[in-house]
């Protein structure tokens, strides 16, 4: 079987770290800040279990049947109210906005830009920006780009330069895609100020935006944003979030929201992908909003969660302090770091697992161009604050080694 | 929002009356012989109920966090001996095959269509065949190539014609689509001669198969037929099936096996995708292999479906016996009928079921060329024994009605 037989779609993509790293966590006992995993002592066993049993006991023949591609009813409805007490939607959803159940959010961004883009069309996106929304992006043949971000968020400044050159060419972003809370890799949050201006170019040069919003569920610092969608007057935004970081990865539930035209489209989209998302573990999703296991969990998650990031901020700077540089995230998962010397983190990687034990993901695949190959990720959710302290010096040992 | 934002990618995707259908499904009380779902009533849900119990307590990390996008390794690993049980394999799986779990059988299909299709590359399918097997392949601009099927199955020597003339242009098809066993929508079971004969220009012409067996599960009559992946000497076939129909839909649980080389380029489309299928359910199915759930309800399913199919053909020889043709199935889900009137079933629908109460699907979208507009499939898993003798009383009195 020849390689002509494949399509050259993924061709493009680079073997992804991310993927690699999953198979090795749990194998061995390697310290991982690769990843984006939660804390697995914090998954509400005990509540999920409740939950199976209530539906099991009250709705099994709904539950374990096929059910509509959007989403099961009672879920989007705990859905919608999740998101006005979480103060995404400012109240019931208008009657041109419709909600849809995905199976996490990453199958939202494939499932919008499957619908959006055809080969050659435009993305914008910030840079660096989430891996696998890259991927997704290369898997459509999209052409990206990419925006760089200051402390401040995604530079608009630039990107109405960009919409205004390329109007002069006769062309326009399909959509502007942007984490702007605890942005996926930089931890960086975007300014109101620059949200404001964001959604003024979407509404007067006519652009949507797709809102990825995983990590604001965690903030370690009182900090002054609104959701994009929160802002969104006139139907401009697609909001994507997860139940992932919050509940449980392995149930896999995501959604979005945004203009019912766009997202009939996504649900005809899905119709024919995977036709519905678990009708078992949306039943089980809608019992735990119900009872408030997530929204009463919320502030334990913040609370553990600030402890690990506080736990690598100092390690960092306790051990590589003079070696590199990083952002101190108000938020999220990771902590973004750049390294002073020219390493290849990339390079890097094998020596850090086979040797020293520990794992990260190498910042190069987030860039969609020009990459920075001595940046890295680094997640502090998933090991303990003994491990991060542990792994952050063993890290440090060898950046120390490397650097000199 | 004008059209011209959307891609034209779904745009040739007819309205999917199985959709359509799926939302006045339990919203009112009409018969439906639409869609292909199994008896509620015949779920499983005490197992489930303590499937989930022990997942939760024994596994309750690894059964909520994030797992390997293949699958969770316990399921494949219960999945190969299943197929090994069920005849679909000689032994456990050789070396240069490999094993991914999918959301449903259906988002296999996606996948795999997905990493080998390219606009404008040819895939053979039966004539008629699945509808959501064409939407799949609409969307991915394949050009389809379909080939009638007779009381045999797949007439194998129009598709050696059909190869061997393409090959005069240069061309292949990248793979050829098949339902061998209780065909959707016609209930027809390829015989093994065929089957031998379909494997043997696969080999010939190096072109892979993909085998799509949901409906094996429960025959109602004994049949001499082995899967084509049994047959599969070579590495030629893609055996793809489900959980769906014999355990829960609700559950979402499908599978791929076949030669390792495409598998992987499968599992990197799926990580791109949606990363993974729910980590939960695959544990729940996983205990349920286990304890031999699904093998010991098999018999119960099959004497269960019998009798509804036998009253389905009763109904139709004592209500519709001159105004219709059908194949009577060996097993499956669907009785395939043909109106001798040229009526059009398509426009026959609403007054089905509006005036009627009684919903089926049209037989025109489940072809790729010349649609025969007469034509219509039936379920009988899914309505009651009475409901059956009702609904096909009614549908002849709408056929009468329209055949004056």
């Amino acid at each position: 079987m020849g390689r002509v037989l494949f399509s050259k779609r993924l061709d493009n993509i680079e073997p992804s770290a991310v993927r690699v790293i999953l198979r090795v966590i749990g194998k061995s006992n390697i310290i991982s800040f690769a990843g984006g995993l939660p804390d697995s002592a914090l998954f509400p066993a005990e509540e999920v279990k409740r939950a199976c049993e209530k539906v099991l006991e009250e709705s099994a023949y709904r539950a374990l049947q096929y059910s509509v591609t959007e989403g099961v009813e009672e879920l989007r409805e705990e859905l919608y109210r999740f998101m006005v007490r979480r103060g995404v939607l400012p109240g019931h959803p208008r009657d041109d906005e419709e909600i849809l159940v995905t199976s996490g959010s990453q199958e939202a961004l494939f499932l919008i830009t499957h619908v959006l883009i055809d080969s050659g069309d435009i993305v914008v996106t910030e840079r660096p920006t989430y891996l696998a929304m890259l991927q997704i992006l290369y898997d459509h043949y999209a052409e990206i780009v990419d925006i760089d971000l200051d402390p401040n968020g995604l530079d608009t400044y630039k990107l109405e330069e960009v919409v205004r050159s390329l109007q002069r060419e006769n062309k326009k972003p399909k959509f502007v895609y942007v984490v702007p809370t605890c942005q996926n890799p930089t931890g960086i949050t975007m300014s109101m100020d620059r949200r404001k201006h964001l959604l003024e170019i979407a509404e007067t040069y006519d652009i949507l935006i797709l809102e990825d919003d995983p990590y604001s569920y965690y903030l370690y610092e009182p900090i002054d944003v609104k959701p994009l969608k929160y802002l969104d007057s006139s139907g401009k935004v697609l909001y994507v979030s997860t139940f992932s970081k919050i509940l449980a990865p392995g149930l896999r539930i995501g959604w979005v929201v945004g203009p019912r035209e766009i997202i009939q489209e996504v649900a005809k989209a899905k119709q024919v992908l995977n036709l519905q998302s678990p009708t078992f573990t949306q039943f089980v999703v809608t019992n735990l909003l119900r009872e408030q296991v997530v929204d009463r969990r919320l502030p334990l998650l913040a609370e553990h969660y600030r402890k690990k990031r506080d736990a690598m901020l100092n390690a960092l700077e306790t051990y590589v302090g003079d070696l590199a540089d990083w952002v101190n995230p108000v938020g999220g998962m990771f902590v973004w770091v750049k390294l002073r010397r020219n390493i290849d983190t990339m390079n890097m990687l094998q020596l850090a697992v086979e040797k020293y034990g520990v794992a990260y993901v190498p910042g190069a695949p987030f860039y969609p161009s020009r990459p920075e190959v001595n940046t890295m990720r680094l997640n502090f959710t998933y090991p303990s604050v003994d491990m991060i302290e542990t792994g952050i010096r063993k890290l440090a040992e060898l950046i120390r080694e490397l650097s000199t």
